[in-house]
């Protein structure tokens, strides 16, 4: 077993990715899964490795809800148990790991702990990414631990040096920025960033006059382990007229590996909006959590003894929180 | 020193591998080799590595059945024994260490541990290598331990789901196949899996009329640490009349490192049997390993709790001998 | 912090390394490291790693003596002092470590240790760098050990078999090579090798009527750590008349991790010249070197058990002065 959280929902995958009566083998919190569904289109999710000699079974072929393995033809259900061999009887208590998963709101949900635990109302509400304007779900692995990357996504303070090109405010979070952390019912943290009468950020400049002003929220909010939502509003100064539609934006993230994440976001239909939402996590976020995951190799981060400045009140609360998750789960 | 068993013999090279008036420099057991002949033709084994600085001697020359160092000149002959050096006397003592060697039909077998207990007459019997028609000697190094590579050789009920497009035998395994484990007085161990009255496999179905039935063998022996034959046969159904002659291949495999494997096979002359040979070890048996490998992570077979299938007895057993072996070169 | 000696002089670059108005970032003694020059012209040596979140400063932007974190814009100054913070006060104490660092005739040495300890005058005397010839500053990275480079140039020896190509010496080193170890008054250690009315070397013939013979002396010294300086003369046999003008080359060794070196050298000036210099280290010593690395893979030198040569004596005394020197540091 891994060093993760176990007693938690994490996104395995956007139901689009798995592939019309196929499975989807994908590594999460450090171990190969299956995902797929069963006969009666609920899902399922198995362990990808046999027991006979640890293969994966995702080597093998897929029919019916079962999964055979390629190597000496043991097959599997969506249950985890061994339900054929070939050679002669199915042997006795031949079975591989389960997990329980949830379909939310075109996410596919897991929980690797206690079944016991699972409660599927604790699933973070991502209700706004079927409610919005239309979106194409997308995913990709960024090679870093996760909690670098919502170190990353609960300071965006970083907006000004890492993101000028893109979504920078144009130095207003220094000249105007009031931050506030909160708790709210459902556990999550925020993090807000709030700019009152600041100058607006440069792709808002075309739609105002010169010296217009803008208040402008910058929220963020984070669910134990890592499933993130960034919400931006942006306002005429002193209005409550919307200079664009609010938007509302997952950053999910699950462990691949101890030093690799599944990215799930989401952006505007088409390529060029793809393109663009790629090129701020690929050319400006990575490099960066790259350089401090080399700094780091592999050190504890309180090992390092950081720094801390107020800005980082979110994520010291996240990093927080993860730890006595997991000293709970140590007992 | 490694964790491999000493006190037995392996296959270092096949004799033709070895340049007329060179050296082969190979790593065996996980320890660099050099492989020659010495002034009066026998075959010498001598540790590829300068006690002097420990760079490779097969970075320096060979003339006369002496290897000179390339960095500062010290000499080596085929007893391991340093013979000259150039600023000065020759220091007392001053060897590389050495195999003995023996040459048996076609290749070169060495003894690594002690050379008291080294009997050539243990050396595991391929004669039928030379005694059949022309073949070729070839070999290349699998990347996982040589175990892994031994395991799947001793369970041939992998070619009804690995080698379905080559070798596999439609089935017939399943329907017809009776498998038999036995120990010859060489301290063989035999996997055999006989066919009665089965279905032909696709090969052999050209050479026959619809719904005629075979008659077949498919019987392979394993020689502690790893060197295997595999011996095929096939009839007529209830006749002694072979369909094609019988078939004797040796598997021979010495490890290169903890991780990599050389694999000494034959095939029947010319470059399209080779590749086809080739084929089903690198696109057929090696992805597979390799993901075994990968999935296992260096982890010890026992320690992950295999499930153990009737098939599997053969494989057991080798394991179970090597084990054994090792304990006793540990006491 | 790492196991390399810290009270000790070593070259971290040459000065034309380091760009106009900018810096240089380069791993030194396996830790990463920026050179620039302050406001008042003097030179700044702090480390590249931001204390808040580890990210190499070498990632953010350089003006005015000052270095901005290209993650969350902390400012450093070449005191190594936190100097701006844009969202509040400057952090208590925020700062990164700092070397001193000293220009000598190119180079800038720094010193990693004791600040108390740094006496200017124990910089290794390379003023023939300046004093001879007009020569190009060169600089490239050996992937192995610096104690590996050292030993290699500490015994010469090794141009008889390694450099045969370039500038061995014909055998003149076996036949007519004297040698002496010796210490001068600065601390260094010198191993000369003076070859008296020996034939001469290939390179040196076209100067020569066939027969003649020549003086020659290939000295090299050594000051702890691991910079060195090799002189050569070549004289007609007897005389004190140079053959060609006296040659002084350093060979600056600095550790940028226990696994890589970077090498300080120089050359005539030209492509040509810096093309046959470079050669002889990528092609003739570097594959040498990088070998026997491999071959002690990590392994301590002396618990390998070395073979003793009459021509190591040098080496080991350097090996030796090493060992006592981080003993002193352990203390």
């Amino acid at each position: 077993m891994s060093d993760f959280i176990q007693n938690a929902w994490y996104m395995a995958a956007w139901v689009c990715e798995v592939p019309d009566g196929g499975f989807l083998a994908r590594r999460l919190l450090d171990r190969p899964w299956l995902l797929f569904r069963n006969p009666d289109d609920s899902w399922a999710m198995i362990e990808d490795r046999c027991p006979h000699r640890f293969v994966p079974l995702s080597r093998g072929k897929f029919a019916d809800g079962r999964v055979t393995c390629g190597y000496h033809g043991l097959a599997f259900d969506g249950s985890g148990q061994c339900v054929n061999n070939r050679f002669g009887e199915v042997p006795k208590g031949a079975s591989v790991a389960k997990c329980r998963v949830v379909e939310r709101h075109g996410g596919l949900w897991f929980w690797a702990g206690d079944p016991g635990l699972a409660d599927a109302d604790a699933i973070p509400d991502f209700a706004f990414i079927d409610a919005g304007p239309p979106i194409e779900r997308a995913q990709y692995v960024m090679g870093v631990n996760y909690q670098l990357i919502a170190d990353n996504l609960l300071d965006l303070s970083h907006a000004e040096f890492l993101h000028v090109e893109s979504f920078g405010t144009n130095g207003s979070l220094f000249s105007h920025g009031r931050q506030s952390v909160v708790q709210d019912a459902s556990g999550a943290i925020w993090n807000k960033w709030d700019m009152t009468s600041a100058s607006p950020p440069g792709w808002a400049a075309p739609m105002l006059d010169d010296g217009d002003r803008i208040d402008q929220a910058l929220h963020i909010r984070w669910h134990a382990p890592a499933s993130l939502a960034l919400f931006i509003e942006i306002r005429r100064a002193g209005t409550a007229e919307p200079l664009v539609p609010p938007m509302a934006n997952p950053h999910i993230l699950t462990p691949e590996t101890p030093g690799s994440t599944h990215y799930f976001f989401t952006h505007e239909p088409g390529p060029e909006a793809e393109a663009m939402a790629r090129r701020v996590f690929l050319d400006e976020d990575e490099p960066m959590i790259t350089a401090q995951a080399g700094a780091m190799d592999e050190a504890d981060f309180w090992d390092m003894h950081p720094l801390i400045l107020a800005s980082d009140k979110a994520a010291i609360l996240a990093r927080r929180r993860l730890m006595q998750m997991h000293k709970a789960e140590m007992r």
